[in-house]
């Protein structure tokens, strides 16, 4: 797929973001968003089965990487250095342009009812997937719940401030969501 | 509204629930479910804009009761027994009907990728709505963010229980939240 239209997935997911960014999402046609992007309707097609799934491409993938960085972690490894494992994988699906992307994906959902219910299901499938494997290194169930929730938390207030810093200092979206979850943990013990 | 029908509401959502399970989200109209109720399609409508919302009704209320509950907590209780609060508030909303129908409820949805995106936005709206309520008490913001979310995976583990027990035992949802809530700040302690 995509191989004989390189970058065809990205300038889709581009045009989009400006389509939606320009008119409002209700407004925005595939066939706008193909023409902006220089394809035809059947390539945005081959790529994506609707507008709505555009912005939350990824989601399987993503929630495949968490699961095997928890799946892979040491045995003996706790529940937040599974988690940590989990997001380090993940982590490396997002480059420079999703970085960038970031804000703007974010004001589109915004202004979306539609789009934040898909993009509240991605949260919530990512936040399953982390809490499913840890279940399958038989870590008990609240623990599993609590744990895959701080995961999902930890990555997005990470990609959050990863794609709004300023500065774009070439540190990876790892590195931040590593240092939420750090921030969480120490939340976490002063809940009482 | 509603005064000249009484019961009108919870009518026109244990048919819609039946319906859904009978013969699938997406194969059910307004129409029937207001036939089945008992009631014209204009009544549906002077209840629900639509048969989505039909599932989670009562999500704007369940909001403010848990702000509500929030804000009006002791000065200097902590964010774990301003949670508690919020989740004692917003459990008297949930009666004996609502117990009953959980376990179709969860089914309706797990059948529905359109209900599943809706019932998302639901779980994401409450844990806002109390993360919010914490900032403004001066909850710093990672705890009041991790507060939240254990705030609403409380709520939900404490439902899910609470509507599946054989035995209705004439316990409210406040007891199986408020439990889960605890079992939440124990696993909290064993994730590292």
């Amino acid at each position: 797929m995509g191989r004989w239209e390189p970058g065809a997935r990205q300038r889709l997911v581009l045009a989009a973001v400006d389509l939606f960014t320009e008119q409002g999402y209700d407004a925005t046609t595939v066939a706008q968003i193909a023409e902006r992007a220089g394809v035809t309707k059947s390539t945005f097609f081959r790529h994506f089965p609707d507008k709505r799934e555009l912005l939350v491409a990824g989601q399987e993938s993503m929630c495949r990487l968490l699961s095997e960085g928890i799946a892979e972690a040491p045995d003996g490894a706790s529940p937040m250095v599974a988690v940590a494992a989990a997001l380090e994988r993940a982590s490396t699906m997002m480059g420079p342009d999703n970085r960038e992307l970031g804000p703007r994906i974010k004001a589109a959902v915004a202004a979306s009812t539609e789009l934040q219910e898909r993009d509240a299901l991605k949260t919530v499938s990512l936040a399953a997937a982390m809490t499913t494997a840890l279940l399958a290194r038989g870590v008990p169930e609240m623990t599993a719940h609590l744990a895959g929730e701080l995961g999902v938390l930890a990555f997005k207030q990470g990609y959050a401030r990863w794609s709004e810093t300023e500065h774009h200092d070439g540190r990876g979206l790892a590195e931040y969501a590593l240092a939420a979850l750090d921030e969480l943990r120490t939340a976490s013990r002063s809940l009482d």
